[in-house]
């Protein structure tokens, strides 16, 4: 029996506020990759690690809203992508590549028969990342937000908070190949100038820019893409149309747990009769698709653009397990300059 | 020509904050009934005039959400039901008795062919001031916010502001119909028992229980049907299940000035993916129905459950043009017991 040692990102602090570099520490135990049991599941080496924001939720013990939480001293999950190095499963054969949605992060992980995990099928020219980042998660959710709840019309616009960010910068571009005028704000010149390379139509800093005073002049919109809540929230509604919608898509301000804002003009809401939905994308993916782990209308409208490169992506490579707290601590403050993934190995 | 007297409920005085009796004032013209020329229009004889809380937005100058307001020294409008007296309009016949949702409150006016109205079938045994109540609009506004955003299932549990109110007895009883469990509130000890008479599970008096405390121990609610805005929006999205549907119908709050609350929880709308939708009947029947003016859906739902008894429905009547201004200041403050209607004269 080879004892392989198998190095995991664990649960080590919850954060008072802010995630930082001791939030998440280095772990490890050692795996037999030879002879492990598998009882019907597969043996996977982990290739990449996604850290999203939505993993936040998951640090807060009182968080109610999408099941238990991590647990200290144990691993932490997220999306990753693996190869199959063993397996007694159906529909996952050795060599495989798989995208799995919750993800122990660790080196090896055995995963039982029952945990969804998709088979991906690359395609020549388009790097292995982009499935955990546009053709991954991110896309998926701003693909399904705009499908599900948007409802995006040539001739609209749209306003996108964060939009230099993985999932807003994807937005931004998605609505510019449906025809829409595309505002979108983010906190620092250096996003404001990529987002005007990304083909953004009015590019700005919220922080030396009124949020309201913009979409005032260069409103009104039709679309708000609220990643933020609060002030943000609060402006976008003043510049509603009539029947806008607001897809609520994050919240970093309450992940973070700012004082909330008090947001004074909810009757707009009626007024202007508007539509504001939280959503995951998740369970998005399967309003949209009709059904769970098999998205063909995101991948097939994703995969032609990418390859044209009327889309682009951004990532932020962080190499090894060891990086894992660095890689969360930078993605979950914002300091990230693409989305965030952890490279682990090769296939 | 024999002139008549042609009385009208004229607007008089911006409210500055509650509407009272000087906000209308009764006024007059003359009518030639038989001579007077209709281009094409008819000339209608009022029979029911209905006052509804969305009259509130259309005497506040600054209101931009539905078109312009009322106009100083003018008759106001609203729903009105008359008698065609005569008519040069293709689909409208003397004797026929029509529904129009943006009628001036004059005893008599002669409509352009081109304003919609719609022919009313009465049926027997269900009396005329029903067609603009459990069978117009606010049956209507009930049946289409259920349909359109709520999407009730039985054994879902839904709270319901304003429960005594017009639109909220309908809609509790319609949930009820639907088997759904309909927790209800209202300002007096009074409709607590009108609630309860109508088959309210669990109905409280805002005033004296808490709604958060009440929700909590009898939730968690799958829809909130909102006509208040404020503090009972932030209760019922405390209490919230995931995926739950609040339908913003009324702002009373705001429509009477109120200083805005503070409600701190909505980041609950992305941790519980909840559905917050503002919407206003008359664009709900065009989604429901898919076309406006000939609400055959709700018509069919509707009549059966009125002629078999299983909703039933309030009115407080008011008698004659000359008792407009009263009849708005009790409706629109709270004051009334049923929904408040004019009787302006007999077919």
């Amino acid at each position: 029996m080879a004892a392989t040692t198998n190095g995991s990102a664990n649960f080590n602090e919850t954060p008072e506020r802010f995630v930082n570099e001791s939030t998440v520490a280095y772990g490890s135990t050692t795996i037999d990759l030879e002879n492990a049991e598998l009882n019907g599941g597969v043996l996977l080496k982990t290739l990449y690690l996604s850290i999203d924001p939505h993993m936040r939720i998951w640090m807060d013990a009182t968080s109610t809203s999408t099941g238990s939480g991590y647990e200290l001293g144990k691993p932490i999950w997220g999306i990753g992508m693996a190869l199959a190095l063993r397996s007694e499963k159906n529909d996952v054969r050795e060599g495989d590549i798989v995208y799995v949605q919750m993800y122990p992060f660790q080196e090896y992980n055995i995963l039982s028969a029952d945990i969804p995990m998709r088979v991906i099928h690359p395609e020549p020219g388009i790097p292995l990342s982009a499935y955990v980042n546009i053709l991954g998660m991110p896309g998926q959710t701003a693909f399904y937000g705009l499908e599900l709840i948007g409802s995006p019309k040539a001739g609209e616009t749209i306003y996108v908070s964060a939009g230099a960010g993985t999932v807003g910068s994807i937005v931004a571009q998605l609505a510019k190949v449906k025809g829409l005028k595309v505002i979108a704000s983010a906190g620092s010149s250096d996003k404001v100038e990529a987002m005007k390379r990304m083909g953004v139509d009015v590019a700005f800093n919220y922080k030396t820019d009124d949020v309201a005073d913009v979409l005032a002049k260069e409103g009104p919109i039709d679309i708000y893409w609220d990643h933020i809540g609060g002030p943000q929230l609060e402006a976008a509604i003043g510049a509603c149309n009539l029947y806008a919608r607001i897809i609520v898509c994050g919240a970093l301000l309450a992940f973070n747990k700012a004082p909330p804002h008090h947001v004074k003009n909810l009757a707009e809401i009626l007024f202007k009769r508007l539509r504001v939905q939280g959503f995951m994308y998740w369970e998005a993916e399967v309003e949209v698709e009709g059904h769970s782990n098999n998205p063909v209308k995101f991948i097939n409208a994703l995969t032609s653009l990418v390859k044209s490169g009327q889309i682009k992506w951004t990532e932020q490579v962080f190499h090894g397990i060891k990086s894992a707290n660095k890689a969360i601590a930078t993605a979950l403050t914002g300091g990230n300059t693409g989305k965030v993934v952890i490279k682990v190995a090769d296939p």
